[in-house]
């Protein structure tokens, strides 16, 4: 809730897969100085990218990353355009070159667009686990990853949103060469970033609005980038080398997600984040838990998703109730993806506690009016 | 000037090359319903780019520009990312297959990096016009151009910032196949759509904040994209047939393109956004004009800029003071590119007239001031 002029303004209870909820206080803060950026005159959408105002915002954000993810010195963070889509094609066109090899973990439409995309540009690939068969309800053991010490790099998705499923832990690899698309669950925990040769992630699910991805990149595999026929405009160096400012970076974007940081900073960080996330999700997890399969997860409990939580009614027609009777009552974006049908419940870091705790108790209910037995 | 609850803000005097001065109206608007778009307890930000919100918005956008350009049926809209910069390499990577020859006028660094980026995918270039060994200080006459039947397309940047020089007509080539650049200068005037191709233009100078790109394709171009190593998001055709929803878009800036493709409607239409932009220009090339030499346009006059206009002063330490008065006095952006040095104003769509006669006002003070005869 918050006041706007004379007006009391109840906020919605936003389970968006993404673009998702967004901190309030980021966007009081948005709205208090959006035509006056630090006595600029100016908004911060109308202020040059060279200026030293949005240096200062570009850097900050930076820094604030660095430091609520630990990122050691020796990786550059850029902040990139085109989401997670370019970057499918970016990472085989920069880091695969002659015959070596992308080895790719498939837990998802989004592991298989990654790996489309390096076949697209005649890239060698290969895939080191699927669990396509089980339709995605789960991620690979470790033990089950066919890995070789030829492979150029592994790739994984570390959040399934589509499944509801999330890597709880991450494989070793020879001079961890190994690449996440963090999209769905970046800043949601500590992470050991020293395991990863590269993480990217498009910001509209925990860092930001959409518009712009972030990489961390180690800085080592900017010298793979040797192909003198890549453009300009998608080598990983041309960023480092310009701190992201070859050409005209979203800077409202970065301004956001820059604010986002400061929140994460100001709640305490990714500790307390996590902590935060394990509450949010185990008030549903454990609704499903006790329903007597009345609800029923979609992913295997051991590889459940914080971030994305996706269950099922017994029918398809108590699937569709639920889902109507829940926008009845406020709930936004819980229809599941097409391709798993069913409900989600996204999570983001900025969905709030009672937010999740309001349709806990709506799970109940519904239940509860609905049970056959 | 505008007012936030008791206080009164004096809008800078906006001068960036871009990103660069937004409606004021357009942020009075955007700040208002920041968090609360239409009633959905929710901001335009934390929308889903599937939700009937967001396509309202849009496919509003959509035909406001095409209304606004007056766009045939036959072309398609699309909102991209990566900027003019993405488009320097997309345009040959869709375009030319085979041995299609791409033809270049090169009338500044703009034309030089898209010329290079064809360059660079290995495809058949060849160089319309030159004007490079004059300091780009024109833009060739239609007759100087060589064009041949032959050529895949005519590529041409219309408007360049860093010199201050614009199009006034355009060619004519065989089978319209006029590709342009129109980052800094599209929606300032009517153009002749018919005789283009394609037309791409980054957001962030006439129509919105940075972070998205307008591409104006013509349908037939879209059947030439027959390769199959073109990565899935660098295919235009992958955007047309998805309304330019294949990934998450940059939501918040088509948002803030619709809100300025509003006001430009409400204002007339570009008519009179042109009416505007003459006006406006004149008020400062008649200084340089009546000034005796002391302030020397860069652009010979029938190539002049209506959107950047560019000058020097006598010596390099009257130009040094000159924009250290001028950004006491509350004027911002005034330097000129690095690469031709001395002083540039830009005057896009939003630059209110106000704003450019004060800058007038201040010229000719400060020529009085510092002449020596």
């Amino acid at each position: 809730m918050y006041k706007l002029g004379s007006e009391i303004v109840k906020r919605a209870y936003n389970f968006n897969a993404g673009p998702s909820a967004l901190p309030e206080i980021v966007l009081q803060q948005a709205q208090e100085e959006l035509l006056n950026f630090r006595d600029t005159g100016m908004s911060v959408m109308e202020l040059s990218h060279r200026s030293k105002e949005f240096e200062t915002i570009h850097n900050e954000a930076q820094s604030l990353l660095k430091e609520l993810l630990n990122i050691p010195e020796n990786y550059e963070i850029l902040f990139l355009q085109g989401g997670a889509s370019l970057q499918f094609t970016m990472v085989p066109m920069n880091f695969l070159n002659g015959n070596e090899i992308g080895n790719y973990v498939l837990t998802g439409v989004w592991s298989e667009k990654a790996l489309k995309e390096a076949k697209i540009l005649g890239r060698a690939t290969t895939v080191a686990a699927s669990t396509k068969e089980e339709n995605y309800s789960r991620i690979p053991n470790l033990s089950e990853l066919i890995v070789s010490p030829e492979d150029a790099y592994l790739h994984i998705t570390s959040n399934n949103t589509i499944y509801g499923t999330q890597w709880k832990d991450f494989p070793e690899t020879k001079d961890s060469m190994l690449i996440a698309d963090m999209s769905s669950d970046i800043l949601s925990k500590p992470l050991p970033i020293e395991r990863f040769a590269m993480i990217y992630a498009g910001a509209q699910k925990n860092l930001g609005p959409s518009g712009v991805t972030v990489v961390i990149v180690r800085k080592d595999l900017l010298e793979k980038v040797s192909s003198s026929s890549i453009p300009t405009v998608l080598r990983y160096d041309t960023h480092a080398i310009n701190n992201s400012l070859y050409n005209t970076p979203p800077t409202f974007s970065i301004y956001m997600l820059n604010k986002v940081l400061h929140w994460v900073k100001d709640l305490g960080g990714v500790k307390e984040i996590a902590t935060a996330n394990e509450i949010k999700a185990s008030l549903l997890y454990d609704v499903i838990d006790q329903s007597n399969g009345f609800y029923r997860g979609h992913a295997e409990k051991d590889s459940r998703s914080l971030m994305n939580v996706t269950f099922q009614l017994p029918t398809n027609e108590l699937d569709k109730k639920f889902l109507a009777e829940a926008k009845e009552a406020g709930f936004i974006g819980l229809n599941g993806h097409r391709s798993v049908g069913g409900c989600r419940a996204s999570l983001y870091n900025a969905v709030p506690y009672e937010a999740c705790k309001a349709l806990q108790q709506f799970m109940i209910m519904f239940k509860e009016e609905n049970q056959t037995n």
